[in-house]
């Protein structure tokens, strides 16, 4: 595949701090870099965070195509990465991008479109 | 176990809704609810969305002690929930909550402090 050869490998260091599950892969909470708005949820194996980081282009496994996904490049809704944040225990990514058009393949601006009920009375931060 | 019976249940209309991993779990991005942050990742299985509704107090499902745990119950660092949304395929929720002190259990306040190189060239928008 262009771009990509054999022997181009995620950067070990990077590599040993991930922690990933069955299937190989971390989450990756996507937000705009400038608002901070919380624009979805993918995943990345070692391969797609290598993409990522060496292309500057947000790349995910497709859990449900079972194949890599350079965001926008079907769509047009391109991600440019900004920076990429491990967390604390090395299972999921905070990647800032800036987003182009919405990041929802359902035309939303973002993909938490869905508001559930809280039906507890309100606790507040003196409870 | 207390506040909780055989027959309380997640409303079907929303577990009907959720896309479960092979855990029966979904991820749930924490954010603070007035600044934005992206506070953590956690993991939330039909019994923790059920309690955090209910409850007002975000409950999540520890994959590495196979346990429910309420933010904050030991630590203090309560996350006080204001709003739970599902993503477009019903497999992420996004929670926005107030948190006391700390999110991270390492003391930061957000567990994403592990910046990550990008070597890309920068890509602007109009690349």
């Amino acid at each position: 595949m262009r771009g990509v050869s054999g022997t181009e490998q995620l950067d070990p260091r990077i590599a040993a701090r991930l922690k990933r599950d069955r299937d190989g892969l971390v989450a990756a909470v996507v937000r705009q870099f400038d608002t901070g708005e919380v624009l979805m949820l993918a995943w990345m194996d070692d391969e797609a965070l290598r993409r990522t980081l060496s292309t500057g282009r947000a790349t995910y496994w497709s859990r449900s195509r079972g194949e890599y996904w350079v965001k926008g490049a079907t769509s047009g809704h391109h991600q440019f990465v900004r920076s990429v944040a491990l967390d604390c225990d090395g299972d999921a990514l905070l990647v800032s991008v800036d987003q182009v058009g919405p990041a929802c393949h359902t035309g939303s601006r973002t993909c938490f479109t869905d508001e559930l009920e809280i039906t507890a009375e309100r606790q507040e931060m003196t409870a």
